[in-house]
This record gives structure tokens, C-alpha cells and sequence, in this order.
């Protein structure tokens, strides 16, 4: 595939941090009535903050939350513990708050967006849902590619749109979310195309798959890599063929957010192989992702690493809508409040060095 | 030493966990629209609060936190980074609001209370600061006992009372900090002595010696042992040999939490070694307890396997206080908010399988 030329925002630079107030927000943890360090991944995030955000005293107050939904043809080969039909049932409940990612984004207070790209059953309008209607999920990418290029360029588009939403509200950090029965499957068939590793290593238990059906699994990623083997050369063709609706969202909103000098906070399994596409295609992205838990997927450690992630929660997570990011949101939050409201040795008279 | 009659309401029996409770929470997440097991710990952290709470919708939102206070004669064996004076300094910078447990407290709601044991200097009355006067900080334990039996009773009492404080309050959590210039001294040598480990497995950096320091630790906390070793047969009497009167605080504490059935948040090294002590004191603490985070001090991982404790966090934290503890409160609280809050398969219509 030659990029569409309605592709080309994708490769508009990103911003950079600021390394002024990056090192300024390290010459500040210094001086908190503290042992340098003795707060440990708080400071790094803390200071972390202080330079996506061109700032001296970071915050994640204002958190926007994006869940992007879509089915996956490849749900058709028995790849889930679960049938196609909860995808839509599911953004149903993020509609009427009863999901885990509508309880933790009230908890939070955070702005929750839910962009349906196109689900196999219809799940009517709903408030709160913006309906792309891009399909009735993707193809099955055992047989043929999961996207064609149009619906590439609508998913990614999808998402740029939601980090210029996140910008418009004033965001101090994107969480991006996802549902889609089938999607692990597409994560692992990514992932392996990406980091050429083999669909072993990649492919879990999702939402609950016993021992065969990882095999079956495995067996189907490996189908699909032989199929698409000579076009996987370049992510953007690797994220058509092998991706879903919500996977190329994810990749868009997390460029969308670089270049608009956003913070994004990574999920798990699913979002992390979105990241993974996003810096490949941009790898100024980089810069601007923090990483929120490992999930239970025992494949995303290897995403992790190819990133150089070291996430803050190891909490044996493993439901994807965002929800692990979302859990560690409190702990932003924390490191900005300590960063900004410790007294600093001189301040409270306290010895610094024996 | 024989336990003194003031010291028979450590046995006074504990709380049991409500199991009739822990089971309705066990098939109330089955019921909730995500894949079982798929909020991993925080699952369990929901089933065990109501156990311990007794209560189908468990909450930790009443938080109580006592930071207790203490200077240690070991200190002038030269085994900190830092000079002793900076307790008292630290106990001044709790009450004005400028320690990271200040600040922590703040953001969370949450309920602080100082009780200064006995420093070295002194740190004149202050809002919001109980003091205790209980001796210009403990003995050197390289020369002898750390604490009179009066000593080690009083602190005991001062942890048991501050428990009592909680109930009053109508806490839903405890969690209890430290402060105390050599205490991680103190702390090593009490895990060895319970744990029958070498100072060299449990001596570590601290607020920040470098190697030579913790050799020099780990030489201070063989000495200690040999002086001591025919008296290390009981846990009250390696407390109050080789403790410190904050130690021995957060273990009459934490047995006053069980006793009156509050769950016990254990912050890092201090703390878990009071939560060991307390446990060894009397078995049915180790019911009340839940784990926040493992410390960047490398012989934490000793103790947590001792209790076979699996903390929420691991953020390379080493500051005490409570503030791992405190850190972690949001994880409990989003994990009450789930388990409350978020509708089952049935309130939603989802499928709950193929």
C-alpha cells in the first residue's frame, strides 16, 4: 500500500518535551524534605510530567478518556471465550455507566468518550456514543486484509479526532481504551509482525481461553502471518491487514496526542501493540507515552520491552477499556502532589546531609 | 523477661474475617460484566475488605493514619545518611504539613495523627503532636537492651491506644508510619533475629548509605545479635532488646487493629517488620493485614515472604512514613468502587458466554 494522501497528517511532527522544566522539576526533587530518590517511580513521573507538560508543577487532574469499539472478523475462527455480540452489549454498558471503565472514570472524575467504529450487531443510538459505522467489524484476516484503506484512514482519523477533543477540554492526560471480542487475537497477529516473534510467545488466554483454545489460537495468528507474509514490511500495511477499527484509533489518538503535546497513559495488551504502531509510524511518539500496568497477557511483556516501558502496576489486569490505565491515574496524581507541595529542606529547617 | 501483667491485653483475642461475607463478595465478581479474575488483585483486595469489614460493599474511604516517632541509640554506630536531629525536624515538618505523609494524608482525606515517642532533641509542643516523652530515643542495642520493660510496655500501650483512636473515628483502614533516624538499623536486626538471616541479607541502603556504610550496618547488627543472642528466643523480648519504641508502637498497633477488627494497610520495611513482630506476638494479627508495596530495601522481599505477603505496588519506593501505604489507598478505593458499582451480566444484558 501506497499512504493515501489523506494520510499524510500521520507523519506532521510531534512536539518535543521541555527539558528546561524537566530539569528544573529534577533540581526541585532534590530539595524535598525527603532522601533523594526514596520516592522512586513517583519522582520519575513526577518530572516526567513536568516536561510533557512544559511545566514546573505538573498535574493529571483533568483526565479524558477515550474507549474505541469494534468487532473483528476473525471472532469467526473461535478465538474468543466470549461470543461477538458482547462488543456491542458492552458499549451499551459503557453507555449506562455499568462498566468497569465507567465506575473508575467517575471515581476520577474524568471526561468518558466511547466512539463505536463498527460493531457486528447494531447497538442503536446511544447517548454519550459517537457511531462511526465503518463496518460491521473488520474482515476475517485469515482469508483477506482486516481493513481496507479507507477504513484505515477512518480508524486512525477516529482517533486523531479524539485527541484534538482531549486538547479542546484543556486534558492533562489521554488514557485510550478498547473493546472488541477477537482484539488479543488481532493484538497478537500485530505484535508478531512488528517484533518478529512467533505466535506462541503472543498468543494468551484473553478473556479466559483454556490451553487448546491458545493453541487454536496461535494456530490462527500463524495462518494469517503466512497469508500476509510478503506485505509486512511497513506498520501502517502491517496495521491493515492484521489490526481492527480501534487498534488503528489507538495508534491515531496516541500521534494525534504527541503532536498536540499531550501525555498519553498506555493500557494493556491491546493499547500497547496500538502504541507500538504509533511509534513505528512516528517514532516521536515515543516521548509522550507513559506506561500504566503489565497486564496478565502473558505476551505483553514483550511489547513492554520493545518499548522500553516500565509501567507502574503489576496488578495481574487483563480486561483492557482502558481500565489499568485508568487505575493508575491516582498514582499521577499523587506524584504531582508530592512534587508540588513538599517543603523543601530550607523551607522546614530540616538537615539534608549528616 | 517474664511479660508483664500491663502487657496480658496483647492476648486478648482478635477478630475473625466474616466468611459468610468473603463468599457473597467471591460470586458477587462473578456476576460483574468482565471476565472473571480480569481486575486481578484488585478483585482479591475488594474480597478480602469484605471479609474484613464484614460487609458485602467493603469501602476504604475513612483512612486513619498514625505516624509514630523515635530516636534510636544505635545511631551514633554512624549507620544513617543523615544526622539524628533530623527526627525531631521531620516530626516539625509532619505537623506543618510539609512531609510527603502530609501531603499524601491531604490529597486522600485522610485522618493523620503524629504521636512522638521520643527524640533526641526536642521538639517542643506542637499541633497535632502527642507526645510521649518515653526517653531521649532508645538505647544503643551494640552496648545493651534498646528499651526498659516500661519502655517497651508504654510503646506498646501508645500503639494499642492509637488503634483506639481509629475505632473511634469509625476508620474503615489503618495504616501506620514511622520516623526514626537509624531505624532501618533496628529493623534489620529484628528481621534477623525472627527470621534467623545474616545482616548481610538484611542491611541495606537506607535513606542512602553507600556500600561501605552498609557494611559497616551489617557489622553494628552482628554485634548487636551476638550481645543479645541467648535473649532472642521470644518476640517481646527481641523487641524490646534490638526495637525501637516506634516498632514497637506499630506492633501494638497492629494487634489493636485486629483485636478490634480494623484492616491494617502495612507500609515497607519499618513496618512490615513491626507487622512480623505483631504477627509472632500473636497469630491471628496476620488476618488484618494487607500489603501496600515492596520497598526499594532490598531485605523488604525477606519479610513479605515470611508473611507471605504480595504487595499491591512495587514503585521502588524507600521513604517510610507510611507514604507506600498511603500511595496505595486508591487502589483500594477504586477497588471498592468496582466491586460496588459496576452492573452484572444479568443489569446489563451482556452475554456472560459462548
Amino acid at each position: 500500500m501506497i499512504i493515501n494522501a489523506n494520510l499524510n497528517w500521520l507523519q506532521q511532527a510531534v512536539k518535543k518535551p521541555n527539558e528546561k522544566t524537566r530539569c528544573a522539576a529534577q533540581a526541585h526533587q532534590l530539595q524535598l524534605t525527603k532522601p533523594p530518590g526514596s520516592l522512586g517511580k513517583l519522582e520519575e513521573t513526577a518530572i516526567q510530567l513536568a516536561a510533557l507538560q512544559g511545566c514546573e508543577k505538573p498535574q493529571a487532574e483533568k483526565v479524558f478518556i477515550s474507549i474505541f469499539a469494534g468487532d473483528h472478523g476473525v471472532a469467526e475462527e473461535g478465538v474468543s471465550a466470549f461470543p461477538q455480540a458482547v462488543t456491542a452489549e458492552m458499549v451499551k454498558n459503557f453507555a449506562r455507566g455499568g462498566a468497569a471503565i465507567s465506575v473508575l472514570a467517575k471515581q476520577l472524575g474524568a471526561t468518558l468518550e466511547v466512539i463505536n467504529l463498527g460493531t457486528a450487531f447494531d447497538t442503536g443510538e446511544l447517548p454519550g456514543v459517537l457511531q462511526c459505522n465503518l463496518g460491521k467489524g473488520t474482515a476475517n484476516f485469515v482469508r483477506e486484509a482486516a481493513m481496507t484503506e479507507d477504513q484505515l484512514a477512518a480508524s486512525l482519523q477516529a482517533g486523531s479526532n479524539s485527541a484534538a477533543h482531549a486538547e479542546k477540554i484543556g486534558a492533562q492526560l489521554y488514557i485510550g481504551g478498547e473493546m472488541g471480542i477477537a482484539n488479543t487475537t488481532a493484538a497478537a497477529a500485530l505484535a508478531c509482525a512488528l517484533l518478529q516473534k512467533s505466535p506462541q510467545q503472543l498468543a494468551g488466554p484473553g478473556t479466559g481461553l483454556d490451553q487448546d483454545g491458545v493453541q487454536r489460537k496461535a494456530e490462527v495468528v500463524a495462518r494469517a502471518l503466512a497469508l500476509h507474509e510478503t506485505y509486512l514490511g511497513e506498520p501502517l500495511e502491517v496495521l491493515r491487514r492484521l489490526g481492527g477499527f480501534e487498534i488503528a484509533a489507538l495508534a491515531g489518538a496516541f500521534i494525534g496526542c504527541a503532536q498536540r503535546g499531550i501525555p498519553v497513559l498506555v493500557d494493556g495488551y491491546i493499547t500497547t501493540v496500538a502504541a507500538l504502531l504509533a511509534v513505528r509510524i512516528h517514532p516521536g511518539v515515543a516521548d509522550w507515552l507513559l506506561f500504566a500496568h503489565r497486564s496478565a497477557e502473558p505476551g505483553h511483556i514483550l511489547m513492554l520491552e520493545a518499548l522500553q516501558a516500565e509501567p507502574l502496576l503489576n496488578l495481574s489486569m487483563r480486561l483492557g477499556e482502558g481500565s489499568g490505565a485508568a487505575t493508575a491515574v491516582p498514582l499521577l496524581r499523587l506524584a504531582c502532589a508530592l512534587h508540588n507541595n513538599m517543603a523543601t529542606f530550607a523551607e522546614a529547617g530540616v538537615s539534608d546531609k549528616l
